[in-house]
């Protein structure tokens, strides 16, 4: 049986503007479906049902008194606990929780506190935000739900985003995406993950992982819950007013590329993808040789400058010292690499991660999007990546063809395509030039439509659900 | 006697609109002033009398065809060879001529080429523009026309612009100012220059020194000068057509500060500085004490990541490793702690200077400008900045009051306001929020016009002027 948490996002906005549906009820809703995965799924570090049913009880009022202020007024979200929400500590994925200042809300979550949407928790992450495979050795690793058989990562570093959604208990969920932190978790867990253009949404408030790539993102069920989320959310919609539709999918022109991005690709998932394309392209898109050869010299030059690790590691040294001594062994072996690297090194990569973006803006403005798997690799199992060395050869793959996207500046959708041979959820990403989320979203929603509905393309997982 | 070269720029834009002077007329004037004074006063890397004509030839058909391309036709403007302008050498003050990439042309100089400006030539800068003082080894250092005994500097790094504009070739110069770059020539030479706000004018097409603090600006004879050409070449006016005008003095707030800013200030200048400010107030505006303790602590900072150095160092290695070799011994020094620091201590200057830039902001959003000294010294001479040790100890205090406003991501203005013990101009400053330039040229032009005709406040140099 399912629930109002299953519906889709427009339809609970509109019942509770309607009087058929109250936040208190969804707030209810919520709180019971997290009760009932919590033990599973553990997609939460912080949970507060007080707090959820003080907000919903707030939202209810202002709904009484005729007052809307917004679209996502009395709606239930998840949020990475790196995000700052007053109200709920932030841990960060650390041991410790962070100084109250990390508590201090920044624009994102004022933008849907001001709405009056209802935020019951922070749902976990990879300390730091540091890893794309989603697992923690301090709070436990959120259990992907598409496996009841064995516990396989979630993905990260937004690691309890997808597991949340799939629980019930938010409609759609706030990540951070620097390497590809809300598109990995959506993707290994069958959800649609939008990745903004850097400085398109301010990360004040939000505890910084790298200064230069940081971009906070949604991850929701639907490509529509996401777009919804996206225009309530995204200051340009919000002061436009113009609202984001499918174009129509003969205006499409897909951009199809060989080697790189498929270069690490499990057959299956290469499989799945390159039939979604074709099948896309049957639809009337326009597909378009269109070689990124920016994609793999982005990740050399990101490594040649160690831009992500030095800058963590400096934002540790000046901001929280003490935080440094407990990193978990995975975190900590790579985010020491960014105490080797010169001041000259650095620059120089990041120099050249501004050329590279350059040459790659122009070269996706003759496309739409840029059409490549997620992620080349079936989620592996919490067992697997104890082990540092497996960690480390799982980790590069889940980042592979999503950190690209960083580092060029991009922005990117994924949504699910089809299930892996394991039965795990395959995404297809969408990669678009910078500061072009509108076209992207509308591109998307074309590309969404033609597949069908997601209940075909990959169906439900195993675990959660309703009551 | 003197001649067009001496006008106020807007009278000269008019008579050229209404046919009182003809481009050319006016560009065999600068080639006149030019091949009268260049023996002595050395204000260019490049000339170029031909190109120059050329220009001057197709700004007149234009106007006879009756084609107005803009406030600037026919005007003849200096440029520090450091951008590129195409038709021009680029040397950035290095003894070999930069690869033809570093001749195409950016923004700002489309800008003025698209309104067929005349542009005759390439005003000296120190190598790489690394310097405040303003001595090139390589080419000699441009003489101050203040000075008609002992060959003073002319400030640096632009250090041809405001020498050329004594000289009498142009109307108005292009200088850039990563550290003081375009205040201190101005301040030294008896000048009006804008430093103007980190990216509100593209540096793309000049040579990089940093890629955190290099901004370009306009050094002219006369604030209203100075505003007439930010209008011309500025995006945001240039759309808006809003003209910038002088407030009413009486409702400008000035802030005063004591301390960091007056420390290693000569008496002479400090007094001159003084009782400017107390002249502007008994004029009308408003005084309000505003410390600014950011600024001494953005110099620490800035050391302790080594930025600049780090990024010009970078940007060598990177691009014109062969430039390295031949950096003259006061330049290559300080380039070379660029390559010491290590890629944390770099990332976390940078935090730092974010910091204090946003907490230098909020205090000075009470205020219209803060008032200090531009320079707190007299230009010393060529030859006692030979001496590396002198030149450091020199070049130190003569960027001390004007690198705070880079570092803390600040707009600002210097204009002439006396002469010195040595008979050397002094300079305030005014320094403004970022962003705010409108703001801060109205406030400079209600200050200006308090203050009295610049020609009574300094008079005019013994070197330079008409034929």
């Amino acid at each position: 049986m399912t629930d109002w948490m299953d519906r889709p996002l427009r339809e609970i906005a509109q019942a509770l503007r309607e009087g058929n549906l109250t936040a208190e009820e969804l707030a209810e809703l919520s709180i019971a479906r997290h009760e009932k995965w919590d033990g599973q799924l553990s997609a939460y570090k912080s949970w507060n049902s007080d707090f959820a049913r003080e907000q919903a009880t707030a939202a209810d009022k202002s709904f009484r008194a005729g007052n809307d202020l917004g679209p996502l007024q009395g709606v239930s979200i998840s949020v990475k606990d790196l995000y700052g929400v007053s109200g709920l500590p932030t841990f960060a994925g650390t041991p410790n929780r962070l100084p109250q200042q990390w508590e201090q809300e920044g624009p994102v979550i004022k933008a849907v506190r001001r709405q009056m949407a209802v935020i019951p928790g922070k749902a976990h992450t990879v300390e730091f935000a540091y890893g794309g495979i989603g697992a923690n050795a301090h709070w436990g690793t959120p259990r992907n739900p598409w496996d009841a058989d064995q516990h396989r990562v979630p993905g990260g570093s937004s690691a309890g985003a997808g597991v949340s959604l799939w629980e019930g208990s938010a409609s759609f969920a706030f990540g951070t995406d620097t390497g590809g932190s809300v598109r990995i978790p959506a993707s290994f867990t069958g959800c649609v993950g939008i990745k903004t253009t850097k400085s398109r949404w301010s990360t004040d408030g939000i505890v910084p992982l790298s200064s230069s790539f940081d971009t906070p993102g949604i991850i929701a069920k639907s490509m529509d819950d996401a777009v919804y989320a996206f225009e309530a959310v995204d200051p340009k919609s919000r002061h436009s007013g113009v609202k984001i539709e499918a174009k129509d999918i003969s205006d499409v022109v897909l951009g199809v590329t060989k080697g790189y991005f498929w270069d690490r690709c499990q057959d299956d998932i290469a499989e799945i993808v390159e039939n979604t394309v074709s099948k896309i392209s049957a639809a009337g898109a326009k597909t378009v040789d269109t070689p990124l050869p920016e994609a793999e010299e982005s990740l050399k030059t990101l490594a040649a400058g160690a831009i992500v690790a030095a800058e963590i590691y400096a934002f540790l040294e000046a901001d929280l010292p003490k935080w440094i001594e407990t990193l978990e062994p995975r975190v900590r072996a790579r985010i020491e690499d960014g105490n080797k690297v010169s001041g000259t090194d650095y620059v120089r990569a990041c120099n050249q991660a501004a050329r590279l973006a350059a040459q790659a803006d122009a070269t996706l403005s003759t496309v739409d999007v840029l059409t490549v798997p997620t992620i080349p690799i079936t989620p592996p199992t919490v067992e697997e990546v104890d082990d540092l060395d497996v960690y480390r050869s799982k980790n590069m793959p889940a980042l592979s063809n999503t950190m690209p996207g960083n580092i060029l500046g991009l922005s990117a959708v994924t949504l699910p395509v089809g299930l892996d041979k394991a039965g795990m959820p395959v995404g297809l990403q969408l990669i678009s030039r910078s500061h072009q989320e509108e076209n992207l979203l509308s591109t998307a929603l074309a590309i969404d439509a033609a597949l069908g509905p997601v209940s075909e393309r990959i169906g439900s997982p195993p675990l959660g659900g309703s009551l």
